[in-house]
C-alpha cells in the first residue's frame, strides 16, 4: 500500500529525535555530523542517519546538492498541509473553551445578582 | 521506552482511516458500529476496533460512559499541543513566500525602470 503524503508527514513527526532535528534545522543548514552530535550519547550514527532518511522521505528536510558537504536544510513548506489539516479542528477545541467562558460568565452574573454589590463592598 | 504525548498524537494521525474516523466524529458522537460502516468493505471490524484503540490511547477520542451504547466522541483539545508545535514552523514557510513576493516585486520594479513607461506604451 502506498502511503499518502499526510500520513508520511505525521509519521515522520511522531518521534522526539526527529522533531529535535527539525528544531535544530530551524536555526539554519547543518551537516549530518553537526546534526548527529547532540544525539550520539544516546544512539548510533546509523540510527540518526535512519531518522534523517525518514524526514527526507517525508519532504521535511532536503540535502543541498551544491555544497560538497551536502548540508541538510529544513523544508517547512512540507508542514503546511498537515498544519492545515489540524487547523480544521481548531474550531472544536475553541468551541469548548467558548462554552466554558459562557458558563463562567453566567455563573458570575448570577452571583453578582445574588450578592448585589454595594459601594462599600467594592474592592479597589 | 515510554512514548511522549506529541509522538502518540502524530502517530495516531499518521493513518488515513484514523483521520477519516476523526472527520466522521467531528459531526457528532457515533457508535462503533456506525463508525465502522464506511470501512467494512475494505477491512475487518477488529482492524477498525484497533484503529479506535490507537485514537483512544492518544486521547483523540473518548468513549462516553453514560449511555449504554457507549458512543465515541471527538476530543479535539488533544490536537491543541500538536497544532501549536506545528505553528512554530509557520514562520518558515511564510518567510519563503515573503521572500518570493519580495523577489517578484524587485524584478517587477527593475523591469518597470528598464522599460520606462510612456503614456503611449501603457496598456490599459
Amino acid at each position: 500500500m502506498q502511503t499518502d503524503q499526510l500520513s508520511l508527514t505525521f509519521s515522520a513527526l511522531a518521534d522526539p529525535t526527529r522533531r529535535a532535528i527539525l528544531a535544530q534545522l530551524s536555526g539554519g543548514e547543518a551537516s549530518v555530523t553537526d546534526l548527529a552530535k547532540p544525539f550520539l550519547k544516546d544512539m548510533s550514527l546509523p540510527a540518526i542517519t535512519k531518522h534523517l532518511k525518514v524526514l527526507e522521505r517525508a519532504g521535511l528536510i532536503t540535502k543541498t546538492k551544491e555544497a560538497q558537504w551536502r548540508p541538510c536544510k529544513l523544508n517547512a513548506e512540507a508542514l503546511k498541509d498537515a498544519t492545515e489539516w489540524m487547523e480544521q479542528y481548531r474550531i472544536f477545541w475553541e468551541e469548548s473553551l467558548d462554552r466554558l467562558d459562557e458558563y463562567l460568565k453566567t455563573v458570575t452574573s448570577q452571583n453578582n445578582k445574588k450578592n448585589k454589590p454595594t459601594k462599600k463592598g467594592k474592592k479597589s
